[in-house]
């Protein structure tokens, strides 16, 4: 299977609906991180205001937040708590171009498709018993594909992943050969995997033979213990000759590495960020770039990014392009609830994620 | 890795605790499909009885069955509704020789084992977090192993198995190599297995790109109604040149298959056994053969299989063996009732079944 | 709340589209148990046919079975299984008349209903986060309703429901006030609610302190073979002085109950009807009476069930009401296979049985 | 049932093994933050450390930090993270006196404790199939024995609990009678309840009805938007004169508030703590006080509660009690999870979380 992308197509700002429409208002921020009523908020597609009659893209978006025309005429996506005093917000609630806003969910999708029009179909959910190999399929192609054209691949990681001594390397190697720009984590999985390369555990089992080793669960502490003392994890890699398991991997290549706090955490490490809302910054900051996003094993961190992730992506060269994004968990629960919570466009797979791995790992050759 | 049988050590009956012990008790059946008072029921494990002053094993036991020595001596391992009226049914409910009755849980266990003491120790379940790649790794070299020494691999599987093309071809791909003695399953497997080769779908929806067909919804319907016609699954495969399949690859390869019924099946097929006892005892047929069990996705099936299962076999040769018993479905609770129930001495692993599949059948080169 | 029966609406049949509709096809069967190609299947919504001129409602339906005009004029839904050579069978898979076949899903709805059109809505799934405080003020209602207007509820159980004494102890009373026409179960339920009457155990732990019993893995096979050996269950109860449980009040208040075999049997108790296929004919037998039917804990059972049950009811005084149907399960698992399967109108709602139960009962003033 | 307080035990610190031990070991903590090599981390339950000569208590402990000997004698719980230059830390890594630090796991039983022997014994787990009246009648007399006895019952909730209108009404008839010391949670939960004073919905749908409204998907936005524009949670309360939920109950009647951060929040509310290990520390100081935990549908709060909350509680009189640890959720994996993590002592109750809050709140006479 070869990958293509989708070609997206612009509304027909042509037609009377938008010719017709009003401009969108603007409303001013008189008290910092705070809404003026009635504000827009945003969804995760591309979203179009009108602005001295002309429509215009909201190119970096999200779920949930305002939109802000800048000084210098370009709309800014920002969340409520960071906008500033005097900032000029789209308000309106309505998305048919009625008050100048107009939201677009079929920009990728062909002209001629029929819809089945059964009135009894089995099975439309995604579970366990969803067939997934067309699913397989097409990911490792868009991972060629990413890596062929420069794409940004966001991985963003559960605890769990750190456990299994063939999944931990099999990360490494996808991240050695290049499927992986950036990861987003909590400090469990780092240190964990810390664990790993340092003690061959995980909360003190051994991450290949599962035995669980005398006094054990002291290892995730001296780990945690250990960095900090060094002061930064590149420094304990040097310290203890640490040379595998994902973070080494990130480090050693230069991949950027986004650890965020969560009040079940030991340590933690130094990188970890211990403010939620600017843990939540710099984890923009990556998906700002992403072409694709994999979570894995995850709750908070799934619905977390999901959150602040739109269904598209401009590129620098000012193409349209889809954003992907694939969610794996063994629980049909986290796949639902990213659904429930508004999070639309995934594509979701009910699997334990070291089978996930691996197999995506062979698909692509590296390993 | 290389696999190797452990070694069984007999219990040794010189000990004082054995040559002390009377006799065990016997006691006539009355009633047809009733055992007597304070019946001795069996566990999985192996279990020797003092007859006539020497300990005699019941060589093909299964749980929760009474044990019955025949005119020839022998010691049978009969479910109670399958006694009859005039049999020698053992009684007692003490294991450890006090009424000729000793379960010897310790066979397979080499002589020095040290235990870890720790008051402390983390993850003692199993759960979608369990470091899984040492049981494939050992998986993968028992197999090697059965197939070499004439093993009997019985697969277990729910229907989900076969809504994937990949896990599809693949368990074909394993019934043509020789991993495969014997398949158990219900209707549903059966019938779904079937559509795919007819239909290319699973209830309806194409078992590759996930797409509801029209009408979808009549093609296991029509697929149950056309084997019916036919007579036999035989017939109807040679009738519709049906070429593809884990039912067709068991049919062409002479792989027992049992089919056995559930009150939530649509059709039957032909060959499904309608007496849940008839297809028990069916059911035991190929477990008294096993070397291997492995369960797929069915808490029905799994739990059935388990309760018929010793963890141990007498092989042809007079060698005694473990049985080896693998249960893999995606939910913990599955893996956790099998548990409940007194079958303890499973291997369990927590995932979707389709990365299983393959990742077994690539370690053994057959995909 | 006070619960009030919609009306049902027949389609306008003066209509062109049923006027100028043909009649329905009709084939015969020439094998027993095998129905004609084109087949048409029934639905759980009521479908009318057209048969010399007029639309008749076939009045007992349920899913996945064929249509058969009797030679009294009359439309019998019969599984395939079931066909008797010679008889007249429906054919046609259209739904709209095209061959005078017409399914009417809106017959309880009222005229002027309007339908939420945001485009983003979340939570649309049932699950544990689903708020139920008004789907439990209904059912309560429509039970005092069905009491009072000589309803017919049908209850489904699975085995868990026997494990919890104050579960055990609701049950009863809900049977004893008159709130259960009919009891469907397994083979497990019934042996381990009479466990609980014999031994104050459930697979031998106490079904109130939860300690388990010293050789209580032991009490279910004594409590089977006591009954075998009793010859039936009011036998057993007789003889032993039964005088609690849910099977108990059922024997006494002549509530009928039928027991349907699995595979994972023990046992079984004598009343438990092994081929599955005359388990389902009983079933059956009982739904077609049911007004409402309520399944709880058991995923087989709930199929089952679901698969047999129209979403309507003609009452002997010719008024067509809704067959209600709750389905009640810890696992939104179980909640979502049902409607995979396309039991599409069932009210789910994910909790522990143990809770819900009491819940209704102390709703209905019963404990 | 009465609820009875057990006994507390002390170790019997005049037998040899106490006298003969040698003196705990102490090191200085070198760098803020960083524990001394060989630090000993504490458990959940009570822990002795030999000082000149006597055994001391560490009084207020928790899981997985040190024991710093103060300048006034006293032995300190704390964190690594938050260990301070020139602190003295215990080192060692032994629990039966051997380096001075003795580990008592039995303080609470009664002597004459027989165990069960038998090899087998089914579900010891415990799941949604486990047996909870007497855990409700306990918990509920418990519940009734704080009240009487100025205890301090700390509540942990996940966001599902304001989801359902008669749970969170439910919810507050607890705080109003009695029964709630503490309120713990995060951002969401309180947004939603505020959500459901101000707009009777949770995310958009009602909380009875369960129709999803008009541009529901706002509501939470504008409650954040507005509590913020507010200054507070009670400023919001005042203002919008809001008169029900959760929060408002525990405004009204001065229970104290945590509420933490996590990466998946809107708003957040100005309540919040953001940084997480701030967060932490913030819980900590109710669960000092804390002689009853109950934590509900939240997966992270109840780790990050569970790891904090040690066994027992030593009262103002002097008096060592237990700390009883509740946690109640849908998901066999969460509580299993608690147990995984060395939460050894909770009782766990697999249920969904409106259903057990009315059970308790029927038991206590509130509702």
């Amino acid at each position: 299977m070869k990958f293509q992308l989708p070609k997206y197509h612009e509304p027909d700002f042509t037609k009377p609906l938008f010719v017709d429409a009003p401009n969108a208002k603007l409303k001013e921020v008189t008290l910092d991180g705070v809404a003026p009523n009635n504000f827009h908020s945003t969804s995760m597609y591309p979203e179009y205001f009108k602005i001295n009659g002309k429509w215009l893209l909201a190119e970096e978006s999200r779920m949930d937040s305002s939109v802000v025309l800048s000084e210098d005429g370009k709309l800014m996506v920002v969340e409520n708590r960071n906008l500033e005093k005097g900032q000029k917000v789209i308000i309106g609630r309505t998305e048919k171009a009625e008050e100048g806003i107009y939201m677009w969910c079929h920009g990728f999708e062909a002209k001629a498709q029929s819809k089945l029009d059964d009135q009894f179909v089995f099975r439309q959910g995604r579970s366990r018993e969803t067939s997934y190999s067309k699913d397989y399929d097409k990911l490792i192609s868009l991972l060629k594909y990413e890596k062929a054209n420069e794409g940004y691949v966001v991985w963003v990681m559960g605890p769990a992943f750190s456990f299994d001594a063939k999944a931990r390397s099999t990360m490494q190697a996808l991240v050695e050969n290049g499927y992986c720009q950036a990861l987003m984590a909590g400090n469990a999985l780092a240190t964990h995997d810390l664990e790993g390369a340092y003690f061959h555990t995980a909360l003190g089992q051994d991450i290949y033979t599962q035995e669980s080793q005398p006094n054990g669960h002291y290892n995730h502490l001296d780990v945690d213990n250990k960095v900090r003392e060094a002061g930064s994890i590149p420094a304990f890699i040097e310290n203890e000759k640490i040379d595998n398991g994902i973070i080494y991997s990130c480090v050693k290549n230069n991949i950027p590495i986004v650890l965020t706090s969560s009040i079940r955490d030991d340590g933690p490490l130094p990188e970890v960020i211990a403010d939620a809302y600017q843990g939540q910054m710099a984890m923009r900051e990556q998906v700002k770039k992403a072409t694709t996003v994999i979570t894995l094993a995850t709750m908070l961190h799934t619905i977390a990014t999901g959150n602040m992730t739109p269904s598209f992506r401009k590129q620098k060269d000012g193409v349209i392009r889809p954003l992907y994004f694939y969610s794996i968990d063994a629980d049909e629960f986290v796949v639902n609830k990213l659904i429930d919570r508004g999070s639309l466009s995934a594509t979701t797979m009910v699997t334990n994620v070291q089978d996930f791995i691996t197999k995506v790992a062979s698909g692509l050759n590296v390993i």
